[in-house]
C-alpha cells in the first residue's frame, strides 16, 4: 500500500523548501503518494481561513504530513494541525553539524516537548477591563504518555550520546507551579522509575543558564509545552540558528513534520533558502513511517553536503535551494 | 535620618556573601542601620516557617532589604518577600565583565521583569486525580506600571548602551497567549508610545534563539514574570554564570536586593564563595536609596578587582571571600 503524505507548503520559503524536500523523497524508495493542501497567510487572505477544514481533514487522515511555514497565521495553522494528527509529543533535535558555525559545536540535544496542554490549552478569559486570565492545564495522562514515549526513545537508543547515561533530564518549574508542574514532574519521574530509566531533573531557569555554559551535560530533555518551545529555541541559538533544525509532531497513528524556521520574508521568492531543515524533517517523516535505512541515508547525505558541499547564503555560501538539493540527492 | 536596612543572610553561602556586602556598605557614607532577620531552610527546620512573620514585617517596614539565598525553601522565602516590599519589577542586569570568561563577552542587557503576576499568582487547583490547573493572571494595571518604570529607566539613561536606541524590547508569547500576553504586549507598547519611547518586540522563543546568536541587538528587555525568569537566566549563561549577577526587586516605597545565585552547598562554609553578586546587589540598594556616587564607586571597585585583583575559585583564582572583599574595599 502506498503511503499518503499530505504536503502543505504554506507561506514564504515554505514554498521553496518543501518542494526541495519532496524532490529528495522522490529520489528514495518507497514511492509515496503526495497530496497538496493549503494553509497560511495567503490562504487566509483568499478563503478567510488560515487552515481550511479540507486541509485539517486531509492531515487528520493522512499517513503523515509535511508542513513548511506560515507567516502571521503560524499559530492558527500549526496548533490545530498538531491536534489534527493527534500529536502528544513534539520531537526537536538541536545538533551542531561539522562545517557549520556554532556558538557551542558540542551541542547534541533532543527536546521531547509535551504537545497538547500547558499554556497552549487555549482557555483564556477577559474578566474585566483590567484583568485577563489563562488556565494552564496539566494532566497525569498527558504527562505519562510523554514519559512513556521518552522511555522508549531512550531505550531504543534514539537519544544523543551526551547527557545522563541512557536516561533523560526533566526540565520544569515545579518550585513555583507546584501543583501543575509538580504533577508533571512527579508523573514523568514515576514512569521513568517504573521503566528503569535514569531521570535527572532541572528547574527550567537553571537549565537556561547551564545549557550555554556546558551543553554536553544534556542529551534527551523532557519538558512541558512552553518550556520545550523556549528551551529548544535556546538550543537552536547554540547550534547556529533555526535554519537547520527539523521537528516532528508525533501521534499514535499519525504525525506532522516541519522545519523549525519560519517564512523568512527577507529572502522568500529568490530561490536561495536553505532546504536543510525541511529535508531533515522529511528524514524524520521517513523514519516515522518505518524506513530507517532511507532516513539514515538522507541524514548522511545532508551531513556530507553541510561538511563540504554547496551552501546557501545563511551558511556563507552562494548556492541556490536547487543546487543544495541536487547535491544532497546526488550523495544519497 | 539613618536608613534602616534589613539583612537576611539565609542559607549556605548567603551567610558568607551577605556579611561581605555589609562590610562594603560599612566602608562607605552614609551610615546605615542594619537589622538582622532570619529566613530559609535552617529557619524552617527550627521554627516551622521558612519566612517567619517577624521577618516579613521587618522587610515590609524597612527602607530596603538585602537577602542572600535560601535552599529548598527558596520559593517560600523569596516570593512572599517580594510581596512584603510591594515590588512590581525585578531588575536583572546581565553584563559580561572584562577579565571574566564569558561565552558572549559583548553581552550587556537588563531585564525588567514583571514581579507580581503571570504564572506566579499562585492560583492552582487539583481538579481531579488526573487534572490540575493554574490560573495565569495578567492585568493592565501591573503591565502599565512595569512599562512606566521601563520608560523612566530608559529616559534616565540607566539602560545599557546596546539595543534599540533609547528604547526597549518587549519579549512575550502573545501569538499563543493572545488574551493574557496580548494584554501585556498592548499595554506596554501603548505606554511606550505615550511616553515617546521606541519599543521593539520579540516572541520569547525567538528571543531565546537570537540572544545567544547576537546579544548586542538587545539592551533593556521588558517581560512577563516567568519569561523574565528564564530569559535572564539564559543571559547569565552567556556572561559566565549566575555567580556575578545582582538583582533588585523594586516597589514604590521599598525594595529588596538579592544576588541571583543560590546557596552553593558544595562550597558553603569554606569561606571561598564569590561575594561579587551580593556586593553588586548592595550597590543597587545604595543606588535605590539615592546615593548614586557611592553606588558608582562600589561598581567600579568591583570591576577593577574583577579585571586584575584577587579572584575566588569560580573565576579560576584561589582567593577567599574575605580577600576579595578586602580588595574591593581598598579600591573604593
Ligand atoms: C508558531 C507557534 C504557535 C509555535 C509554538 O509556540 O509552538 C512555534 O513557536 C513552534 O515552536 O513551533
Ligand atoms: C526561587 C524562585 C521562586 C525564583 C523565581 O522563579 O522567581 C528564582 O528562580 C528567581 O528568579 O529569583
Amino acid at each position: 500500500m502506498v503511503e499518503e503524505i499530505v504536503v502543505i507548503e504554506g507561506d514564504g520559503i515554505g514554498q521553496e523548501v518543501v518542494p526541495a524536500a519532496i524532490d529528495v523523497l522522490e529520489a528514495i524508495e518507497p514511492e509515496f503518494e503526495f497530496v497538496e493542501a493549503d494553509a497560511g497567510d495567503a490562504t487566509k487572505a483568499e478563503t478567510g481561513a488560515a487552515l481550511p477544514d479540507a486541509t485539517y481533514e486531509l492531515a487528520a487522515n493522512a499517513d503523515a504530513t509535511l508542513f513548511g511555514a506560515a507567516g502571521e497565521t503560524a499559530a492558527e495553522v500549526i496548533l490545530p494541525l498538531r491536534e489534527a494528527v493527534g500529536s502528544f509529543v513534539n520531537v526537536r533535535p538541536a545538533k551542531a553539524y561539522p562545517g557549520v558555525d556554532a556558538l557551542r559545536p558540542e551541542t547534541d540535544v533532543v527536546f521531547l516537548r509535551e504537545n497538547t496542554e500547558g499554556v497552549y490549552s487555549g482557555h483564556e478569559d477577559r474578566l474585566s477591563d483590567d484583568l485577563s486570565t489563562l488556565t494552564r492545564v496539566v494532566t497525569s495522562s498527558a504527562s505519562r504518555e510523554l514519559a512513556e514515549f521518552a522511555c522508549e526513545y531512550v531505550m531504543e537508543g534514539r537519544g544523543p550520546a551526551n547527557g545522563p547515561e541512557s536516561g533523560f533530564t526533566v526540565a520544569h518549574k515545579a518550585n513555583v507551579m507546584r501543583e501543575t508542574d509538580g504533577r508533571f514532574r512527579e508523573e514523568v519521574l514515576a514512569v521513568a522509575e517504573e521503566r528503569g530509566i535514569d531521570a535527572d531533573e532541572e528547574l527550567m531557569d537553571a537549565f537556561a543558564t547551564k545549557l550555554p555554559l556546558d551543553p554536553t551535560q544534556y542529551g534527551t530533555i523532557v519538558c512541558p509545552n512552553l518550556a520545550g518551545d523556549v528551551l529548544s529555541d535556546l538550543a537552536a541559538g547554540l547550534v547556529g540558528g533555526l535554519g537547520l533544525l527539523p521537528s516532528a509532531n508525533i501521534g499514535h497513528e499519525n504525525a506532522l513534520f516541519e522545519p523549525v524556521h519560519g517564512t523568512a520574508p527577507d529572502i522568500a521568492g529568490e530561490g536561495v533558502a536553505n532546504p536543510t531543515a525541511a529535508i531533515l524533517s522529511a528524514a524524520m517523516l521517513v523514519e516515522y513511517l518505518g524506513h530507517q535505512d532511507e532516513a539514515a541515508a538522507i541524514r548522511s547525505a545532508v551531513e556530507s553536503v553541510l561538511a563540504d558541499g554547496p551552501r546557501t547564503g545563511d551558511l556563507g555560501g552562494d548556492a541556490t535551494t536547487e543546487g543544495v538539493t541536487a547535491a544532497i540527492i546526488e550523495r544519497l
